[in-house]
């Protein structure tokens, strides 16, 4: 590609990825369209469709690529406060309406693959928290790390994708009190 | 209605929910398609339409309706392999081909509330053998029914919802044990 096509296409691609992340966020993903984002990233139909087979790996990409808002909280060096900010952090972030909205298109489109990768950043800090945690003697060292945080993700992660029920901080707390319990010695 | 036509009615409505569930047992979801179920159960388009709006409410009450596989252990009087047991039912049930494609119609078609109702039997299940548990003196007093159960749930529900790892009995275990130390006394 000549240095001069190659621009265009880089600004067409950043122009797509702004407005599919702009639109889901405005729209909602049951009102999202194709033909919306390339008309608001002023391209053609056909161009999107070139580079993404439907709204999910578009708005995964875009997600990636834009970045999610940051919001990782800085240890406090105790437990139970490390952990409850930690599941405090989730919360927000699944509220988040560009996030809940980019996730539901991908679930829609049965890819919760790219729903667990997005999730995944989190439940590695948690698990190093817990780990870091076993060597500090605050968390017993015959607990499966990984269990933890499933048990400390988990109720979380139901009520956001069942919609069951709010999700709210005083909901997190309340699940970090209990798994605490398990954890210690 | 006359008693013949009435007859003839509920003959329909039982042959196209009969219909229904076998063939997103055969089929899966992504490929069950309204027209499917009309042909095998002997009827047109339009009547089931008259009744349902789209697969996932008419799958709800096939589903409902036909009665699902009965999975309810007899307690044993032991706190842990009550919960075991309950939570390895808990696993059969999701891993049911039948329940698991009826369950991602709704997702689909975003009835998570649908989900919901499905999955409720067995949480109350749960909720009393922890309140029995706590007037045994099994389960402390000042825990959460609602929470604890979400903690036994959360991550296996998790698991299936967003498939990061097969639903096995092992895991059900695992997530017993840890939880029963946060129960006890």
């Amino acid at each position: 590609m000549p240095p001069d096509a190659a621009r265009r296409s880089d600004r067409s691609r950043r122009a797509i990825l702004v407005a599919a992340l702009e639109l889901v966020e405005a729209l909602g993903y049951s009102r999202l369209t194709i033909e919306a984002v390339a008309a608001r990233a002023g391209v053609g139909k056909q161009t999107i469709y070139r580079w993404w087979s439907s709204k999910g790996p578009l708005l995964f990409e875009a997600f990636v690529e834009l970045g999610p808002v940051e919001r990782d909280p800085r240890p406090s060096g105790d437990l139970a406060t490390d952990l409850r900010l930690e599941l405090r952090a989730t919360v927000e972030e699944l509220n988040e309406r560009r996030f809940d909205q980019v996730c539901r298109v991908l679930v829609h489109e049965a890819r919760t693959d790219l729903v667990t990768l997005l999730l995944t950043p989190r439940r590695v800090r948690l698990e190093e928290r817990l780990r870091a945690g076993q060597r500090a003697g605050e968390v017993r060292l015959d607990v499966d790390v990984a269990a933890a945080a499933d048990l400390l993700l988990g109720p979380v992660h139901q009520r956001w994708l069942l919609r069951t029920a709010p999700l709210s901080g005083e909901h997190a707390d309340a699940v970090v009190d209990l798994v605490l319990r398990a954890l210690r010695g």
